[in-house]
């Protein structure tokens, strides 16, 4: 077992815990209110915000670096993450709010200290069910909140690009995976899912073309109506069939070739 | 312009180039004799080969990184790398051939040098015209030549690994996009694009589904025969309609989203 460190504590150089130069972030996405909504994390000394994200001990494999991290900033547990991308560009620094951080928590020689230095950094991206997770932030942020994606503040460094390129990565999944479970509660309607799909792709789709397609590949089920004072005109809800959905994850939605 | 080093030089501590931790690796396919083949390097104090590798530089961008050390090590040029995965294991160490380069090579201090430490390495492919590159190996190596996929020596660290890993990512991308323009002559028999889908997907196809679905997608063009003294039995010639074909790059195969 890691000894625990505080993530002050991991920033006093005596430590020397982490790889040099590389750093994980985290996209999570969820659903909710119609929206496909990102966590993001205040920092305590910025007015930008920011993915939560964070460093790789020398022992450690990248993956798990990223499941800790995420785990340690969010209170999140058990995410399954997905790497999608690293981000190498030469020019990514940190900002100023990292030396302010930096002085306030009493390092020496702040404008030597590694988090300074050049990172590269691989993006992770989740799916998650909104209503199931409980995100708060750690000891070095303020807040720790689901942003919709449509309206989006400013971020650190790279992060906006980071989001983009993850929805990127789940727009060319949508070719050739099924997409919504993990995002939507069990039962939801055509119209949630439609959603998530409009978000993903940037544009408005036709109902009933999408609703066609979507059944085409047999992987929901319809329920039962209930009717009930005043819901007459309420919506059908749909349910994924498992079995046909993992099928359909494992092989892709066409199995022609 | 970047003070040019040699290989050798490059490995100098005092020099102090390359960011720490990161390396670059690449994944070079080409197609020939009805085989899909990977190019490969064989380094100078290794019985292992490897796929062309290397570091970057403190101010460099690592996509640019990989383009440059590519050229380097294979002398090839203009090769459009696409960036697929990063391989964070923490067990990722370099071999002792490296240490046996490094004492043959007159550096000093051996065992605490950089090139021994944890790397973690960003994973590149390309797709290129066989015919046209003509690899040549670099000072560091006595070989660079193409292997055939089906029969791969056994590789350095886990560079078997991170070839299958290129081959999974292509299987993926074959669901929404066109593969092949790259990869053959400007003329082809429907024979060779069904073997490279074949390697690509790791299974036999039904020659006839094959044709039906590839030619749906309307991005090939059907050649003129030209009948020749007992060539009475030559299979139709294809060429990739360009216009079609980048459409489809850029829009992917399904376009009912």
């Amino acid at each position: 077992m890691r000894k625990q460190y505080s993530l002050i504590e991991q920033l006093k150089p005596e430590y020397d815990l982490f790889l040099p130069s590389i750093s994980v972030d985290c996209v999570i996405f969820g659903f909710h209110s119609n929206q496909l909504r990102v966590l993001l994390l205040k920092p305590e000394h910025n007015k930008k915000w920011a993915l939560p994200g964070g460093f790789v001990f020398k022992d450690e494999d990248v993956e798990d670096a990223a499941t800790r991290v995420l785990q340690h900033r969010t209170q999140l547990k058990d995410i399954f993450l997905k790497q999608f991308h690293l981000f190498g560009n030469a020019k990514r620094t940190r900002q100023k709010h990292a030396k302010k951080l930096l002085k306030d928590s009493g390092i020496p020689d702040v404008e030597n200290h590694w988090i300074l230095q050049r990172f590269v950094t691989v993006g992770y991206y989740a799916l998650v069910e909104y209503a199931k997770v409980h995100p708060k932030h750690d000891e070095i942020s303020t807040e720790c909140s689901w942003n919709d994606l449509k309206n989006l503040p400013d971020l650190i460094i790279d992060h906006n690009k980071i989001i983009e390129k993850a929805l990127e990565t789940l727009r060319q999944h949508l070719n050739y995976e099924p997409i919504g479970y993990n995002l939507l509660p069990e039962e939801f309607t055509m119209k949630d899912l439609q959603s998530i799909y409009e978000t993903i792709l940037g544009k408005k789709l036709d109902r009933r073309n999408f609703q066609r397609k979507i059944l085409s590949y047999g992987i929901l089920d319809k329920k039962e109506k209930h009717f009930s004072g005043g819901a007459h005109k309420a919506p059908f809800l749909y349910s994924f069939n498992k079995i046909k959905y993992f099928k359909a994850l494992e092989n892709g939605l066409e199995k022609e070739w």
